[in-house]
């Protein structure tokens, strides 16, 4: 893993673990996720594709961006080479990157400490930031919309589950059940 | 139906026919499913609701803006009160405002009409329109940016077959298929 990468994990390592102790997760399921949430982030594409393809991984995930592979791919990876069995910490990897219909809490850490990490730049990481300080719903409402909002000005397509996440978290904040 | 909405439905009914002479549709199904496409916009939104709980249309519509329902509720009502059988006609009406997966030429047609009628005064209708002269995908596209950034802005749910709907026309699109 390049030196940067390895910085931006220890970044969200640290943010997870906050954002554990913040509201009310458990703090070593956070560090743990955390830690191996973008295991397979500098792989080749294609030894993505090959495992997508042979492991039978969702495979409407080919006609998505290939940002998208690496959640799926390395929950596999971390299950197959390191005997992690944990059901919880798996999700929170595999859909850290697009999220998904109802989130579990250690699925919003991970997912909003990635968007947030000390070393992240890009337009409105500082809103979600704010955001984070006091709830969590909120702050990971502004993380996808800024994903969304970025996907549209590119072109690009939009993974469903992500709106479905969004679509979600608007639910959970209309009936005043956000954290 | 108020003098206003009525003048928005003979733009549409305009714009639909021109954009069916220009991209080869049927102009008589465009001229007609245009003309009652709005069929029950003005309608109370307990009578739609009624209709969408008793008649079995897709219920997660109540989950999402009312702006969706009176395309449901008004092919529904064409259909029963008017005696329309076109099964393409009635999708036209059925999916003006949010598209669909595998959008008929007529679906593009009516929905793209909608978005660009003389009448119409929004971001971006202008890009729409310059685009509507030589490429019906990409204009489409282009609308459905719109909406998908209007809701983002505005902290809407967005309605996940929209989503599907871009995604299928930037396929489209990219495999140089788009007309």
């Amino acid at each position: 893993m390049p030196d940067k990468r390895w910085r931006h994990v220890l970044g969200v390592v640290e943010t997870a673990v906050e954002l554990a102790d913040r509201f009310g997760g458990d703090r070593d399921k956070a560090w743990l996720a955390a830690l191996l949430h973008d295991y397979t982030k500098a792989w080749p594409t294609d030894k993505m594709e090959t495992i997508i393809r042979e492991q039978h991984l969702p495979q409407e995930l080919l006609e998505h961006d290939k940002e998208l592979w690496h959640a799926h791919v390395g929950a596999w990876v971390v299950r197959q080479e390191h005997g992690i069995d944990d059901e919880e910490v798996l999700d929170a990897i595999r859909y850290h990157t697009s999220g998904r219909e109802r989130m579990t809490l250690l699925d919003k850490i991970v997912c909003l400490a990635d968007y947030m990490e000390p070393g992240r730049d890009f337009p409105g990481v500082n809103k979600i930031r704010e955001r984070a300080q006091h709830n969590l719903d909120e702050a990971l409402l502004a993380g996808f919309d800024s994903t969304i909002q970025f996907l549209v000005e590119k072109g690009k397509t939009i993974f469903p589950l992500t709106v479905l996440a969004r679509n979600d978290l608007l639910r959970i904040i209309r009936e005043n059940k956000s954290i």
